[in-house]
C-alpha cells in the first residue's frame, strides 16, 4: 500500500507557509506501515493540481490531498479531484444546513460563499467536520482512492486519525497484506542525538539482519530528542512482544550510558511526567518564572486536571517585582541564590507545596555579567530548597523553551530523588 | 522561467526531518520574480529521483535537486543526475585532493567514501564548496539545467545565493524576463476567511483580467487570517507601487465592512502591535491570566525591549489566588466583574499603569455555570476598569490560545481608543 501526500497552496511554493502536514502524514504513515514514496506541492490552478493528482494516481495506490477545501476563490480542491473521477458537484443539502448552524450557534452571520464548502463530488464520502465547517472526502477512482482534507493541521490531522488511516488499513489487509506495525517511542531529554545513537550502536547492528525492529532518532528540538521503537509482527500480539522486548533493551543500553533521561512514552510530555508525580503524592505547585516569561505556567495548565494540583504562578519579569513580591534580596537577580529564594517566595505567596523558580538571561546581551543561555532554576520541596545551574543554547526564543523545559525535568527528577 | 524544487531523502518522505529547503528556495526564487508551479520529496532510490527529475524537467525549466550529495550509501544524486544527463560520472582530481585537504586541515582521518564526493558527471560545471565538504554541480540537459546542491540547509543556502540564483537570473534574462515580484501580508483578526474573502470579492473580480497583482488568504488558525497581496512589476518601484495602491484598496474594503481588523503587516504580531502603542505612550503593563495560564505573558516577553514596559503577571490558576493576591470579591471567578477586579487587582499587585486580565472556562466542563469557550477580558487603563465579554470556539488549547490574542486585540483597541 503506497500513499502520496499532495499538499496544495500557492503560499507553500511561494514559502510563506512551512509545509507540516507532510511531515506529519508521513511519520503517521510510517508508524503504520504504509509505504509514501513522493510527496508535493502545487498552487492553487486547476490544471496543475489535476496534473499532479494524476502522476501521483500513477504512482500510488492512495493520494492524501490537503488544503483547497476552503470557502474561498482560490480553494480549487473539490473541482480538481471531480475532474479526476469524471464527475459533477453536488451540493448535499445536510452539509449546508450544518455549515450554516455552526453560524448561527456562534451568533455569526455567514457569508453565503462558505456554502461552496457542502460540494461534494457525485460518488465521493463526506468526513464530516468536528473541528472547523470544510468537511473532508473520500473518493474513490476506480479502485484507486484519493482522500481530500483541509490544510489547517488541526483539522487535518483530526480526520485523518477517524477517517483515513481506518480507511487505508482497511484497504491495506484487502490487498492481502497483514502485517500488523506497532510503534514506541521513547521520549528523552537531556542527550544529544549522536551520543544516543552511540549509546544503542550494537544493537543497530543486531537488527542489520533482521527486518521485523526497527530503531530511529527523530530530534524535535524543543522537546529533546524521540528514540522510536518500531516492530513488525504477525499479528498484534506478535508485533507488541518485539516491540516490549526491543524496549527492554534499548531502556538499559540507554540508562547505561545517561542515567535517567527517559521522561517519557509516545505522546507523554514533561508536564505529564511531572503532574503524574505530584498527584501521585497529593502535592500542590506554584512557579515563579523570569526568563521564561509564563511559558512554564502554560504548559502546566495543558494537563487535564491541573487545577488539582496547579496553584498559580508569577511572572516576575521586573526586577522589582521580585523583590516586593518574591522577597528577593535586591541586587542582581540572574543567580542562583536569587532562584532559590524565588522558589521560597513564591512557594509562600502562592501557599503551595512545591515551588519552581527560573531566572536567566535570553540575550542577545548579558545581564548582570552573566552571558546569554545562563538560566538557574530553583526548586523549592516543602523547606528544602536548592538550584540547577544551566547553559542553554540558541536565540532568545531558544533559550526560554529549553530553560522551560529544563526547569520541569529538574523539578521531576527532584522529585524522583525525595521519594 | 520556471523552477521546480526537488528535494531528496527517505527521512523526508518518513517524516523524520522538516523539508525547510524547499520553503527558503521558494520564498528566494519567489522574491526575485522567478516562479515555481511544483516541489517534490523523493526518497533515496535511484529509478524513483530518476523519474521524479523526468516529471520536474517536463513541466519546468530548471530543476533544484536538493540532498542525496554527501559520502554515503545512500547519497545517489549524482548518478541519477547523470542518467537524466546521458553521461558518466568522472572522478576529478583536483576535487579529491581538496576534499583530502580538508580533512588534514581539521586533523582528522579521511573516510575512502568520501572521495564519492569529487565524481561529477560528464559536461557539469562543478559548484564549490566553501561550508561542508560535497560540492555542487550546474547540470545542462538540453536547454535545461538541473543545479544540484547538499541537503544540509547552511551549505545549501550558501551555493545557492553565490551559483545558482546569478545563474537563473542570467537564463530569465536571456528568455526576454524582467519581473519583478513584491509581497505583503495583511494581517487581521476578529473576521472569518470566507466573510474577508466576501469583502474583497470586487476586487477579485476586477484583477481576474490582470495577471499583475493577485490576491491570496491564509487562514493562520491561531494568528488570524493573512491577506496576501502579490505584485508583478517590470522592476522593483513598478512592483512597490502596485502593492502599495493594491494595499489601499483592499485595506478600505475590508475596513469598510469590518472596522479596526488589520492588526499589523507582515511579521508584526499582535503583541507587537500592543507594544509599539505601550512604548509610544510610554506606558507599562501588568497581566492577571487565569484560563490562558500564562500565554499571554509569554507572547509578550518574545517582544524586543519588552522590559522596558512589560512588569510581569499573576496567573492566578486557583481560585483563592484570585481572591487573596488580586482582591477579587470571592464568588464566581468567571464574569465580567471578576475579570474587572483581576485586572485592577494586578495594577496594583504589578504596579503598572495598565493591566489586562483573562478569566474564562477552557473546558471540557462547564465552571460556575458557565460553558467552555466563556472568556472576560478585563482591561485597566489607569482607573478605568472595562471587560469585553468572548465566547470561543475549540477545545482547551484553542480557547486558551484564541483568549490570549482575543485579550491583546481588546487591549490594542482600548489603547486606540483613549488616544
Amino acid at each position: 500500500m503506497r500513499v502520496e501526500i499532495v499538499a496544495i497552496g500557492t503560499e507553500l511554493l511561494l514559502g510563506q507557509i512551512a509545509d507540516t502536514n507532510s511531515q506529519w502524514l508521513g511519520e503517521k504513515l510510517a508508524a503504520n506501515g504504509i509505504g509514501s514514496h513522493f510527496h508535493q506541492h502545487v498552487g492553487d490552478n486547476h490544471e496543475r493540481i489535476v496534473s499532479a493528482l494524476r502522476i501521483a494516481l500513477g504512482r500510488a495506490d492512495a493520494v492524501i490531498i490537503c488544503g483547497g477545501l476552503g470557502p474561498t476563490q482560490d480553494d480549487i480542491t473539490r473541482a480538481a479531484v471531480a475532474e479526476i473521477m469524471g464527475v459533477s458537484l453536488v451540493r448535499e443539502d445536510y452539509l449546508a444546513t450544518r455549515i450554516e448552524e455552526m453560524f448561527t450557534a456562534r451568533g455569526r452571520t455567514m457569508a453565503q460563499n462558505n456554502l461552496l464548502q457542502a460540494d461534494v463530488p457525485e460518488g465521493a464520502t463526506v468526513i464530516d467536520q468536528v473541528r472547523g465547517t470544510a468537511p473532508g472526502l473520500i473518493c474513490p477512482v476506480g479502485t484507486q482512492v484519493i482522500y481530500a482534507v483541509p490544510g489547517v493541521p488541526y483539522e487535518m490531522s483530526e480526520m485523518f486519525e477517524r477517517a483515513i488511516l481506518p480507511d487505508l488499513v482497511a484497504r491495506s489487509r484487502a490487498l492481502g497484506e497483514k502485517n500488523v506495525i506497532a510503534s514506541r517511542v521513547l521520549r528523552t531529554w537531556g542527550a544529544g542525538e549522536s551520543a544516543l545513537a552511540e549509546a544503542v550502536d550494537s544493537r543497530f547492528d543486531e537488527l542489520e539482519a533482521s527486518d521485523r525492529v526497527t530503531i530511529a532518532f527523530l530530534a524535535s528540538g524543543i522537546e529533546g530528542i524521540k528514540v522510536r521503537l518500531t516492530a513488525r509482527g504477525d499479528d498484534e500480539a506478535h508485533a507488541q512482544s518485539l516491540l516490549a522486548s526491543e524496549e527492554a533493551t534499548v531502556r538499559g543500553l540507554i540508562d547505561a550510558v545517561f542515567g535517567d533521561v527517559i521522561f517519557g512514552v509516545d505522546d507523554e510530555t514533561m508536564e505529564d511526567a511531572v503532574a503524574s508525580r505530584l498527584v501521585a503524592r497529593g502535592l500542590t505547585l506554584g512557579l515563579a518564572e523570569s526568563v521564561t516569561g509564563g511559558l512554564i505556567a502554560s504548559r502546566l495548565v495543558n494537563v487535564a486536571g491541573a487545577s488539582q494540583w496547579f496553584r498559580g504562578g508569577l511572572v516576575s519579569y521586573a526586577s522589582d517585582t521580585k523583590f516586593s513580591l518574591l522577597g528577593v534580596t535586591p541586587g542582581p537577580v540572574v543567580s542562583a541564590s536569587a532562584a532559590e529564594e524565588m522558589a521560597r517566595g513564591a512557594r509562600t505567596l502562592l501557599g503551595s507545596d512545591v515551588a519552581v523558580s527560573v531566572t536567566g538571561v535570553a540575550g542577545p546581551d548579558e545581564q548582570d555579567g552573566q552571558v546569554p543561555g545562563t538560566v538557574f532554576v530553583g526548586i523549592a520541596l516543602g523547606d528544602t530548597v536548592t538550584h540547577v545551574s544551566l547553559r542553554l543554547p540558541g536565540d532568545r526564543a531558544r533559550v526560554r523553551t529549553y530553560a522551560a523545559i529544563s526547569a520541569l525535568d529538574a523539578l521531576r527528577k527532584a522529585l524522583d530523588a525525595t521519594l
